[in-house]
């Protein structure tokens, strides 16, 4: 049996926290707690937060990011390199990339992989707008940083087809051991792959 | 170096988000993206329900639960037992228990425990005005459902002292071996305390 122990409101908050991902239905009334405490430094700037971004959050036409500005702030960028398009499935990995420092060029969200089982097809994904691009004069590289998945790779070769008419060169991200990785919780996939890819050292 | 990945606005929703209990800067981003993604389904509904909480919440000055009125929905229960009171040391500890089923009566919600450590006194927590209540005629046994930590027990000890005076009965929560608990990951203390107070089968 559970019994209602607050409010509506209260009970509404609960529900629709528990929908966020890493939290479920007990962490949730925590966080709708911890909320409630701390109304002022919290749960107010919270509140203006999420309306003031809901409010100007837009998805960018030209490369699928999210941000306050449609062109996004990367694609507005005139300093950012124009000769690489560096792909992604979701804008949190564009974000990550861009944390990292590691991309100075332009990106693409694709917005998912194909998935015969999920019935993810290419009209379903950012991919025709992607060929388009490709085809600008400025463009010379497209650096697949898909997911090293099954699906994230189908996606590549699938990628790599539809941009064979466009004078691009095609690149994908190294595999081999992750920096600070240790060797013995590898999995013999990646130590097989940095094996082959060895460098002079 | 950490460069800013999109507008302001998503920022600042990431940092207030990472301020929620089992959150961190990851998950934030994470589900910061995720109310971006589903704007209609779960942002707008949880910004609506974040204004009205913070519109409507208040604490209840007879038991300090929250709720949307005041008194709050237990204590204007009219059906609810007045002549147990069931101490706790915060909201979340009244849910947890109103969820079991067990408590018919009323409860105190302290807002704490006596910490010499953290410098929290008796003046810093609801304690007088439990004492208060205790004394209205109809309360006859006063359940101290605290925490069984250090803290916890001797807060209990503390407002046993302070109810000397009042006529009703202090009770406490019984130790044991926690329902579905398997006996080899129990402490020694739980084991100590779930002997010692074996009942007839």
């Amino acid at each position: 049996m559970t019994r209602r122990v607050a409010g509506p409101e209260i009970e509404r908050l609960i529900q629709l926290l528990a929908k966020l991902p890493g939290l479920g239905p007990r962490s949730a009334r925590r966080a709708a707690l911890h909320l409630i405490k701390r109304k002022d430094q919290i749960m107010a700037p919270l509140s203006a937060a999420i309306a003031d971004a809901l409010d100007k959050v837009v998805v960018c036409t030209n490369c699928g990011n999210v941000d306050t500005t449609d062109p996004c702030t990367i694609c507005r960028d005139t300093r950012r390199d124009r000769s690489v398009i560096c792909v992604v499935e979701e804008v949190g990995d564009l974000w990550a990339l861009e944390r990292s420092g590691a991309i100075t060029g332009q990106y693409h969200v694709t917005g998912g992989t194909l998935s015969a089982l999920e019935g993810v097809g290419p009209e379903d994904l950012n991919i025709s707008s992607l060929v388009e691009r490709a085809r600008a004069a400025d463009v010379v590289e497209v650096l697949l940083a898909l997911n090293a998945t099954v699906d994230g790779q189908t996606t590549a070769h699938y990628i790599t087809d539809r941009l064979a008419g466009c004078d691009v060169e095609v690149s994908r991200l190294a595999h081999g051991v992750p920096v600070g990785g240790e060797l013995d919780y590898l999995d013999d996939g990646t130590l097989a792959a940095a094996v082959k890819a060895r460098r002079p050292f």
